[in-house]
């Protein structure tokens, strides 16, 4: 069975590590948003790509969930005393993922070839693929006005008020030709950001269409926990938004695209409207905390795709 | 009094250093050698330029001479597994200073410009001033064929045997407006490399001109001591170029521009050699392990200029 999984950063890294872990390399392709990708210090940054990157290759900082384990911040300290930008953290080993990859942009790579080298670098054997070799970055519309993505999210905190998205560029943007939906058995939307992480790969032109023109089982599971979010601004979101911060919610934000949909336990008297928008439905711990946890979800997923198909 | 003092990287340094603490700020610039600059990692690198900013800072590496005290070597380290290039050691608290430079460079300013934020921000109040804004990459003319500066330096551990140099671009470079001749009473050079640290500035178009019109006392330090060279390939090129390696040959290689020569104490028997040459000469310990060798010198070094004038 080959699984095509959809994910951002943070949430849907812990549940790409369970299935990679439950599949063999040539069973899952990993597409990954670059909305939040941005130029800083000189630098291209994928914040998604990098963290999935540090994931798999189980050198990921267990504690914040991106950035690199064992990691020092001497660099970042000796740019702040010349002065230099440091509202955005880059760790000392973490800056050679990003000067490794501005040197192959470059000379010429595209961003798949680059992560390409990469993950092989970092003995990481399922494909992961940027969704787009273009820039689509995401601008997030606030009462405060426009803002860049990162500079909403790390720079600002996520304060400013959230009225609306942008995914500019993105017209322009081609989807990745290495993403193929023909050998695909089933797609996996992660437990990311709606808004910002599974969005923006979706606006690339063609990736609604080949979902919708897609036969066998999407599945997205909920970020959203007991009308909350693990992590991230997602919940914030939704109530700037005027959108009730619940997982059935997140289900109606995808209809049209997927047809089934994991729940939190926490979240079980949800699961008959969820039912309703006529979508299969499961409930599962999604709280991801060991990998044990993460081994779970990723068999529950992979077991419910199986029944489905 | 106002010097103006010619310097490359480690050994110039310490003069330079001893000079910065016998004078106040203002009555003295260091010019210095840029001919070793190249791009790395997609970073334009300064090696003198950084290694006097470092002594000057206080900030230098006592053991090494060049780059930071208090080094760590993640970047390294985690770029070496990403399968990037690593002949050149960037520390990680060094790499600041160059991805700040980067930034700055492309945002327009000039290296000089550039050097004086990175100065400022280190505390430094003399003028450190690059003896062009222009690059003039020096190419080492070897048997193995012709290499850039750093491949023949630090990638080859100056292994290759050197037939002569090229001062590339030279003719197209301007010296830096800023190196002021007509407030300056005297010109030191530090004991660098006279065909690699010290002739490129010498090659940039009006340095000649300036000296031989310049009409204080111009003083050299000798690099040579007891026929070695304390650090570095100058006492190897020499024996490759087919030139005695003893300080009157040095002193011989300045003739025609500077008028006061000072050897180290185990050279005294050439001194009488050097007299003949029609310079003034002085005798000293040139040899500098502790701080106080290198405020020793410098007094010495000023104490000359003094009483020439």
């Amino acid at each position: 069975m080959k699984i095509l999984a959809l994910t951002g950063g943070v949430g849907g890294a812990k549940l790409a590590l369970g299935l990679s872990q439950c599949l063999a390399p040539d069973e899952v392709d990993f597409v990954v948003n670059t909305g939040d990708d941005f130029k800083h210090l000189g630098f291209h940054i994928s914040p998604d790509i990098d963290t999935l990157t540090y994931t798999l290759g189980n050198v990921a900082n267990p504690e914040t969930g991106w950035g690199r384990d064992d990691e020092t911040w001497n660099f970042m300290e000796s740019l702040e005393a010349l002065g230099g930008d440091t509202w955005f953290k880059i760790g000392d080993r973490d800056l050679a993922l990003h000067v490794f990859r501005q040197q192959q942009l470059e000379s010429g790579k595209t961003l798949t070839e680059i992560t390409k080298i990469i993950t092989n670098q970092l003995g990481i054997k399922s494909r992961v693929l940027p969704v787009s070799n273009d820039p689509v970055p995401t601008i997030v519309e606030t009462t405060e006005g426009p803002l860049p993505f990162q500079h909403y999210f790390v720079r600002d905190r996520c304060k400013p008020v959230v009225t609306g998205f942008q995914f500019s560029q993105v017209d322009k943007a081609t989807l990745n030709p290495e993403i193929d939906f023909e050998t695909t058995d089933a797609v996996v939307i992660c437990p990311s950001n709606p808004f910002v992480s599974v969005d923006p790969m979706l606006a690339i032109p063609g990736m609604r269409s080949a979902l919708h023109a897609f036969k066998g089982p999407i599945v997205a599971v909920s970020p959203i926990i007991g009308g909350a979010a693990i992590k991230g601004p997602t919940a914030k979101m939704m109530k700037e938004l005027k959108i009730p911060t619940t997982t059935v919610q997140v289900a109606k934000h995808y209809i049209g695209l997927i047809n089934c949909f994991v729940i939190d336990q926490q979240d079980h008297s949800h699961r008959e409207a969820v039912k309703q928008l006529g979508l299969t439905t499961d409930v599962q711990q999604t709280v991801m905390v060991t990998l044990e946890d993460r081994i779970q979800l990723a068999k529950a997923v992979l077991d419910l795709v199986r029944n489905i198909r």
